[in-house]
């Protein structure tokens, strides 16, 4: 049993967080989902929805897996010493630590992505440059998969790369049966981008 | 500006609530969202994750579009007086009622698909007779909007109908731009089923 931690800040984007916990939610022998956050309150997304809160990232148990998101507070977030400082910590210790969309750009603040290969959304492509200047950022990718760093592309990426997490954690069969009883179509090749930019977008 | 009700119950499906809201919330100019239950007290979904809720059903403003999501949850609130009653009296004054997966269920169940067409998840298709005897079951069909109502098949289907939803009230570019921001490939042609079934499963 491996636990979930998914790190909520106000104007989260919706389906960065429960695209991937739809899928990995239907193994609850195998995972258990806690949502995480700095305080222990409601948190609301950037669509509105709020969030109820498991723990707060100073008082929780270690974790195997995270999972950050993008979203509009991202752009707060990226300069919040306590979050970042909690990434570091939490990433040393967790077996597979994951972002969709501009949740890269948290993880490259705290300086895990450095000399990584890693992916965000191709709108914010960017600015991707100035989060982590030492970040090999893949203009074409769904999702990359670099050591223990698995960063999906622009928010519905997010779900196939978690069902590229279930393939590789569970076993095939239980990435198609999460596809197939969500009636979803996935893309299960990471190189596989509809949504490609050009390299020099960073540049 | 039109309010998107959300109705919540314990065990919902998260996809089927949060795919749709991500793209309906990209228009806060046009929708806003409230999430609404029997009770005050944050809802668990089916796989853990606890969401706050804006208005209790006994207590709400009238909405203009309802969204109604499925979930293991709907094996006990088909059975639930209050939330039919409600569903009946909060239809008539909306616009247009939307469901997700076996939200059809509790819209069948209120007698509110009686002689239409309509679809839900093809993994659930065999008992839908049960839950709607007068009920046009499609078993092959994204989506289904007959009327004021529109139902989608399994969980990430709920997506695409959302996408039909925005592309009726707000136009193409809208729905078009709601897809490329969150990096979704959308399936738009309601007739499109890859996950069809024999109508004879129900039979």
């Amino acid at each position: 049993m491996r636990t979930i931690a998914t790190l909520l800040f106000p104007q989260f984007e919706l389906l960065d967080v429960y695209g991937p916990l739809e899928m990995l939610g239907m193994f609850p022998d195998d995972f258990r989902l806690i949502m995480v956050a700095e305080s222990d309150a409601p948190v609301a997304s950037t669509q509105g929805p709020r969030t109820a809160i498991d723990a707060r990232i100073d008082e929780m148990d270690p974790a195997e897996i995270l999972l950050i998101p993008g979203g509009r507070g991202t752009r707060r977030e990226v300069s919040n010493q306590r979050v970042l400082e909690w990434l570091k910590n939490a990433s040393a210790s967790a077996e597979l630590v994951t972002s969709v969309c501009t949740g890269a750009f948290l993880l490259a603040r705290a300086g895990l992505l450095d000399d990584r290969r890693a992916t965000t959304n191709k709108l914010a492509f960017s600015v991707a440059a100035e989060h982590g200047p030492r970040v090999d950022w893949q203009g074409s990718a769904r999702w990359v998969w670099d050591g223990k760093f698995v960063t999906a592309s622009g928010v519905s990426a997010g779900i196939d790369m978690s069902l590229a997490v279930i393939r590789d954690l569970l076993g095939e069969d239980a990435a198609r049966d999460a596809a197939l009883w969500s009636e979803y179509v996935p893309n299960t090749d990471p190189d596989n981008d509809p949504f490609a930019v050009s390299e020099e977008t960073i540049r």
